[in-house]
């Protein structure tokens, strides 16, 4: 087992190569299974051709500051997919420093991630974001989510098929490595994060949230948390690929239409008033057309 | 001249009295002005019915803190149109008193104002904004701006025609009013403030901003403050359908929907991240209703 042998690799800097390599191919496996889904549609807008990810590389500073691989799909099951990774460092601003665990000592910070979100075009297929990341200052950890936002009102409960099958797989995949994940309050952690205390919505119906996961060496240390990382992506390329089969070629009125965009844009308030990445990547000089690929295609506000 | 004569009328709460009757009296002169213009549209979409406004009174704490009404117009000239008055009271959280002039010492205030934001259904039709208010904490003073968004790249200029006389009526009303207002500042102000510093972008192409206006008693004090603000609401109300009748007969192409829409988008990203007025209602607990009707009613994000 590559990854278990933490004394050959116990250097920082192995540890974010592994990171970066495990991020980068992430995004290759679920660009292939996009694309794959987009062949395999049977049901409305079939007759069109289906979308492949276009891949723009780009660069912070020149290159000098990271860079990162959006990958963009749009097609006749995903209206808007964007499965993205990057790689950055540099030094927080002095206001920012405060708020970043151990940035306060040094400013200095190297952060990797991949992030997905995808805006299918049928509203009986939920929409989807995951992202997980590995960050560095003068501590360490990893930290990420995987949840579910289904669009017709009459599908956003909890005790939905779907949201059941995402919220088990989740289980599951904590489960397998519960020394360092704890099912129970991530799943809470979630509910808490994607909230729109402004409507007194939750964005979604659930999922999991993790962040400033940093486990003991008892517990298995930095390679235990990197597994269960790594188990969730693979985790969510099984269960989400499994919900879109199961609604994309079921038919929809514009009724549906109408109730996906309108659950659109609460998904455009959520990122642009609350969510932390959004507003870090901003606020850090990132890649506005990276940082902004997760708001919808098109949006209703009533 | 009514409101002239300061003597009579010296005491705040009658001055809070006259600020509330008179943002009344334009939300209704704009609501007949907006609903002529649907009647008399002539080109594109003039086959559907004229828009009117949908009036609905809210009440904010049941009615203990004040409340509003909401007007919104969907229509054939106005994809959508939201005209507004409230008028709220009550306490700032201590977090949000400092931010507030007048506040620190004691977190009560009163706030009334109008705001209107106008989405036309032509790419042809800038957007627009207005919105002029009295606040009242220790201190009191008007606040309010207008700014015109063209919705088309090759109109987004500030040589452009609709914007040098929308500009032109701004500086009349402040040249008017010089005592108290000074247009340079103002335009200035407005280019600041309608900015989106993550895609270094301007909102719009210009207009006027003021707030904190207070200006002492050799100037002409609480008066002269309202006197300007009736002017420029006055002012809007004339030259603002104007601009509206001049293009509003124009055919367009599917392109200039589609810029349309996408510029639409950055309107909302800046309500959402940066607009105070916004953040401001969000935070005081306002109608939620009232403060997202500013927000377009179809949005692209490409």
């Amino acid at each position: 087992m590559l990854f278990s042998k933490p004394t050959v690799y116990d250097d920082l800097e192995k540890k974010k190569n592994l990171a970066v390599l495990w991020f980068s191919s992430l995004q290759d496996r679920l660009c292939r299974i996009f694309e794959q889904l987009e062949v395999d549609l049977d049901g409305p807008f079939s007759s069109y051709v289906p979308g492949q990810f276009e891949r723009s590389p780009w660069e912070k500073g020149k290159g000098l500051q990271g860079g990162g691989v959006m990958s963009i799909l749009r097609g006749r099951v995903f209206e808007k997919a964007a499965i993205q990774t990057s790689t950055v460092f540099g030094e927080f601003s002095a206001e920012f420093r405060k708020e970043i665990l151990g940035a306060e000592q040094d400013p200095r910070y190297w952060a990797s991630g991949i992030s997905l979100i995808a805006h299918p075009q049928s509203p009986h297929v939920p929409s989807v974001h995951m992202n997980t990341r590995m960050i560095v200052t003068t501590k360490h950890w990893f930290g990420g989510c995987a949840d579910l936002t289904p669009m017709l009102h009459e599908r956003r409960k909890k005790d939905d098929l779907d949201t059941l099958v995402f919220q088990k797989a989740m289980r599951y995949t904590c489960e397998r490595h519960r020394d360092v994940a704890d099912y129970e309050s991530f799943r809470k952690w979630c509910d808490q994060y994607f909230f729109l205390p402004h409507r007194r919505e939750h964005r979604g119906t659930g999922g999991i949230f993790y962040d400033l996961l940093c486990s003991s060496e008892e517990k298995g240390g930095w390679f235990a948390d990197f597994s269960f990382t790594r188990d969730l992506g693979r985790a969510f390329s099984i269960i989400y690929p499994h919900i879109v089969r199961k609604n994309f070629n079921k038919r929809w009125s514009d009724k549906d239409r109408e109730e996906q965009l309108i659950q659109r844009g609460r998904y455009a308030e959520f990122n642009l008033l609350y969510d932390r990445g959004t507003l870090f990547g901003l606020k850090t000089g990132g890649n506005i057309e990276a940082i902004l690929a997760s708001l919808p295609p098109v949006v209703y506000w009533s």
